[in-house]
């Protein structure tokens, strides 16, 4: 049995920051049990004291040096989070050195700069975008106008959630379209999408997955049948295949991979929030 | 005027790794003019000596060094990118090593693992839980009974893109309560709620906030006017502090900084996606 090893993320801030550098160092450590634990906002000596205070009982907990990722943008945070005992790794210190000698200047310590509200025009544009994917979701009575993307695929092969995401993390108005099994008679674009071929990126997935996810939602429907599922996905891709529209396999592909894929392919160059 | 400087992410995988930690980095440099250009799926060597051409081109076009911001996981290829002579940060290079001494192991170099689909159960989860916000997103009709967490607000307080983030990034079961007019004629939770008390966070919004935000959804009605928007916001201020319902105001605070509150308030501790 493995020993368990806890790991602390902590940040003066949400802790995003630590979280995403954290989980990508820790996935490349086969074999580990790490427990994870999260301490947001940790934003003076008080509360830094009383995290410390955790980290040292789960060390005596688990009988095991503690891992703590520190995003703390107030460095004499770190030296208190070091009395617990537990390796800190600051996800800031390496970087901020080179920077500063680069650019010439020093950094400022605010805090809550990279994941709070700090550009409300630009955060506006976030929010905006999410209702427009959520408005846009179904292809009906849908204006493709105003739409950066527009992803094409048959019912469940993961356009929503794409979309989503998309909106969330780049301000990118992205729309569906929902290939009808009408659409799907013939092996063109329908005529409502052939004005905005330059904004289309056709998703497609593997019958047999598409199966069991409709089988989930409606089971034992026409919807759901094997036969169903490898006509349509066939007469999407040939349709794809045909008009040379971009096309991605979601099967085994996150929605993070989808999104990437989606901006490179389209040119899309977009700040992340 | 401030000389633009080229800044590049660059990753074998996604890229969200070194943007997430390169955007808090550049964020901490105030005054400067970032151009930030992303280079996903950098996975061989022709791909990296291509990234390295192109960063050595903007180097010249802006007459500045680049900055790099790589979290390429096969090491070469970090050597490739200096070639560009550009300034390269790479995100995992000062952590690996303390972190192989702590845990007494080699990494292993498997790109694709922070942001991929690698365990086909725990993303399905997370799409689930997505699915499951946006068709609890209205509460009509809505079982609480499965719910992680219940949003209650008055309309457009920021319920909405809230459930959807801790969905997407936390796999929670965010459902939504909107406080309708005749719920806020009472100071007391509404019946439907009161089941579910330890799910409850409240979100509150300053009134001219709330009334900019529904102008620009339904100009001059009177879901839009000033007055009603104070009501309905005083009135639910009311409820949850004599429910002591945990409440946030959403004016000046991001997606990002609510769902932390929330996970930290609820002791809902999920590793984030």
């Amino acid at each position: 049995m493995t020993a368990i090893r806890p790991v602390f993320y902590v940040s003066d801030g949400t802790g995003i920051t630590a979280e995403t550098i954290g989980h990508s160092l820790l996935t490349q450590f086969n074999g580990f049990s790490f427990v994870t634990d999260r301490m947001s906002f940790v934003d003076d000596v008080d509360k830094a004291q009383e995290a410390a205070a955790r980290i040292r009982a789960a060390g005596e907990r688990y009988q095991v040096r503690p891992i703590v990722i520190s995003s703390c943008v107030d460095s004499s945070l770190g030296g208190i989070l070091e009395e617990s005992g537990a390796l800190v790794l600051d996800v800031f210190a390496p970087f901020i050195g080179p920077l500063e000698s680069e650019l010439n200047a020093a950094r400022h310590s605010k805090v809550g700069q990279a994941h709070g509200m700090v550009d409300f025009d630009t955060y506006h544009r976030r929010i905006n975008a999410m209702n427009f994917a959520l408005s846009h979701d179904d292809g009906i009575a849908v204006n493709y106008d105003e739409a950066d993307v527009v992803l094409v695929a048959v019912s469940r092969a993961g356009k929503t959630p794409t979309c989503i995401y998309l909106a969330m993390h780049y301000g990118i108005r992205a729309a569906n379209y929902p290939l009808t099994e009408e659409d799907l008679e013939h092996d063109r674009l329908p005529p409502r999408l052939r004005p905005y071929r330059n904004k289309l990126f056709g998703l497609t997935i593997d019958p047999e997955r598409l199966q069991q996810i409709r089988q989930e939602r409606r089971p034992n429907s026409r919807y759901a049948s094997a036969e169903v599922c490898r006509r349509e996905v066939s007469a999407a891709e040939t349709m794809f295949r045909m008009e040379r529209i971009p096309t991605l396999s979601t099967t085994h592909t996150s929605i993070e991979e989808i999104s990437s894929k989606v901006l490179g392919t389209l040119g899309l160059q977009r700040e992340m929030y």
